[in-house]
């Protein structure tokens, strides 16, 4: 007997689920590992993991602008041979110079940069946040992070002064946000999302949940708004962001909004909370000045999909001083984010402008990979349309539809029979039978008495979604 | 006034302290940016980040093969111009057959990998551990993870039971330990090496330490050895590794083998834990079957040097299945490891061998690199030999040096007056007269009544250590 045991490690690491790769992700990599040594048993001939927004794993290419640039940033030899890169293999200009300018600023992408990332890039990233918000931005307010996860990991940290210390999380939420206040032991405050008004915010939901938690001696300190929604693709008006940032300031919540989907919208268009509070700021001089809030980004999104590369970042506008130093000294402990990640938020942030040589490139390929997330997030939604007991909203943006399903009670009672919730027990019928892999709703939360899932609608084609159709059809006849 | 200020945080993030990249740093960064704005009133035209093994941003070049490859991955469309690579840019086949081999196993480095990591890299590891140290080692034991220090900070997280978990932490120490330990709340158990002893373990130490630390009520988990040392530079004999071990196994401990610094050792030869674990196990069977060893590497130190890309590992022998299932969902929640760092982890495991066509050139490379490090470690050592009031035993291995200095009490008075400790004091009146920036001994803890500095001897040339010899004797006059 060794000395730790699953009863003797920490136990808010225990306590913690993350069920995006959890039990099912888990079936399906051992349903994949199946197939590729040839077992012909499967009624299925491979796996398509609709289980987590990894879009070049599925079909997604990486855009050819970006990738030529690192391409030189990991191997600088190549920019002494500037005429094979042009003639030999189509390099344009304005790559070749991007690479120099961001190597000029990291020296080498193999050397650790300053702990809150490259200055040149913040100073890039700053210019973004102008040019989207139209409001001036801080590039000594960003910092560079492995991916928004690691971003929200150390907002969470700083957060959590005790057990009492709360955070309001919107359910469904992407499980991040629950899993890390429980590895931190803090108090996650659910607020939930209303799903008959397209799950946006609703004000009345949040208050009540935050009396209810004030009431309990809950510390609240902190709201988490995700937009557009994860899992719910939701993308909230200007309103719902003013009545979140005015909400916040009344009962001084540090508003923590994740916008890493900010580009995946397809109905109406994106609000930024930090463009929207200085709107507010400016309308009422003085009445919000000490509303903090943390806004998220990341490269593993939109029309980019580098979920691999880890990169990300996070602005602060309102924090004191002496709290950012603390987040300072956090991120320096992890040495800083991976350099070559940082250097695609910059590639992100600043891609191709119209008569840039690679313009044309880019814009083409940007394009078609937002129309075909169009298309596909719409093939979906008309196949769930037809489908007994399932209803789901028009996709409004993210990348995943969250559809509610209504199942027989003798489906609930099979599951009771296995141990399961009734929505993972048809997920994991649903993987068995089709080898399509999504989300269970109670892995994202969801109100008593309702259940979903979350599946992602990158991937191609359509035949995947007629499996699922299929399977439905027969597990409704099995259990009806 | 907002919501957070410095009294209400996390009041364990407020504690931890990690002084590579303290104010030292900040300081050493203000006086980059005041020269390359071409302030001339300072004495010395360029600042020496000795304070952090970060060889690229100094003088090494990253390794041509592992380079030619990672922009492979990042432009596969380069794949398809093989007569392009192999004439006009002198890729050999093996760099080609290597890019092809990773993206097979990856897909594409933009999409996000397993939570453990590629399960080919991992398979590679494996190989090199079982030729490194004449032992099976087992692929689904190893985790990729985000530079050692994301894997200390995972494997700590488990360990951390309650405020009362122990862990045995060497002093002097790298202070990713100390900081993260006083993060999670849990207790640093501090045990002094021997600088007598070429700064060595000592057992007689460790194990009074560990009987103070059970006789007041902490339950102590988990022993910390780095090796090759920081800052010390020690690299242990194998009969202090089996000393360790044995140590380990009588009282339950778990052994984190942190041995970033392998490839670095001057003198005797390195001795991995693992292997001298197995060794162990074999001659006495049974009996140390229940020793539980993690042990971590990391592809930012050794002759690759690749510290920006934040790639690592970490592999478990002897852990409960319960407890790797935590591990692993611990791992998930930040996703994965970055993909091109992975593949870089590849890459230093799986070198080009004799026969191989990049061969020649890697094996160059690499002893240049190697040689370099011992003649420059050899001149500043000989150089603080001759320093009045330093000692400081002979480069054993690791990126540093870590000298004895000792100061006359009018040093330490005028210390007291600017209420900084004495090594504090002297560094950064170092770093002001000479742009030569190191870290005090007080920031890796040392014996009570010492004083030391920790110096990287990565920075080319032989100038900068002048600088310092002749501030010290300046300094020295000054105070004496």
């Amino acid at each position: 007997m060794g000395r730790l045991n699953i009863n003797n490690i920490n136990p808010h690491v225990r306590a913690a689920e993350y069920a995006v790769r959890g039990e099912l992700a888990v079936k399906s990599e051992e349903l994949r590992a199946q197939l590729s040594k040839g077992d012909a048993g499967l009624p299925f001939d491979h796996v398509i993991s609709a289980n987590i927004g990894n879009p070049q794993q599925l079909d997604q290419k990486p855009i050819t602008f970006f990738r030529q640039v690192l391409s030189l940033l990991e191997n600088p030899q190549l920019l002494d041979k500037e005429d094979v890169l042009i003639n030999g293999l189509g390099y344009k200009t304005d790559v070749i110079e991007r690479a120099k300018f961001l190597l000029k600023h990291c020296g080498s992408v193999g050397a650790y940069s300053a702990s809150s990332g490259v200055y040149a890039i913040k100073e890039s990233i700053a210019k973004f946040l102008e040019r989207r918000d139209g409001f001036p931005a801080d590039p000594s307010k960003i910092y560079l992070s492995a991916g928004a996860s690691s971003g929200v990991n150390t907002l969470l940290h700083i957060l959590a002064e005790s057990p009492k210390s709360g955070v309001l999380v919107p359910i469904p939420q992407y499980p991040l946000y629950t899993a890390t206040l429980s590895v931190l032991n803090a108090t996650c405050v659910p607020y939930y999302l209303d799903e008959h008004k397209a799950w946006g915010t609703d004000l009345e939901a949040i208050r009540s949940s935050h009396e209810k938690a004030k009431s309990e001696g809950v510390d609240v300190r902190c709201i988490v708004i995700i937009n557009p929604g994860n899992p719910t693709g939701a993308s909230l008006s200007e309103a719902d962001v003013r009545a979140v940032i005015d909400f916040a300031s009344q009962e001084q919540l540090v508003i923590m909004a994740d916008e890493v989907y900010q580009t995946n919208v397809f109905i109406g268009q994106f609000h930024s909370f930090k463009g929207v509070l200085r709107k507010m700021q400016q309308e009422n001089p003085g009445k919000y000045d000490d509303v903090e809030l943390a806004s998220l980004h990341s490269v593993s999104k939109g029309m980019v999909g580098e979920c691999g590369h880890r990169g990300g970042y996070f602005e602060l506008v309102g924090f004191d001083a002496e709290v950012e130093a603390a987040i300072y000294k956090f991120v320096s402990i992890m040495l800083c984010a991976p350099v070559i990640g940082q250097c695609l938020v910059e590639l992100m942030v600043n891609p191709p402008r119209p008569g840039d040589p690679s313009f044309e490139l880019y814009d083409k390929e940007y394009n078609g990979i937002a129309n075909g997330l169009r298309e596909r997030a719409n093939a979906l939604h008309k196949a769930f349309a037809q489908m007994e007991g399932v209803e789901c909203g028009e996709p409004q943006g993210s990348m995943y539809l969250f559809p509610t399903i209504t199942l027989p009670q003798r489906a609930k009672d099979a599951a009771a029979a296995e141990g399961r919730k009734p929505d993972e027990f048809y997920c994991m019928r649903l993987l068995e039978a089709t080898g399509v892999c999504v989300v269970p709703g109670s892995g994202f939360g969801q109100k008593e008495g309702t259940l979903h899932f979350r599946t992602t609608f990158l991937a191609p084609g359509t035949e995947w979604v007629s499996r699922i159709t299929k399977f439905h059809q027969e597990f409704m006849d099995k259990y009806r």
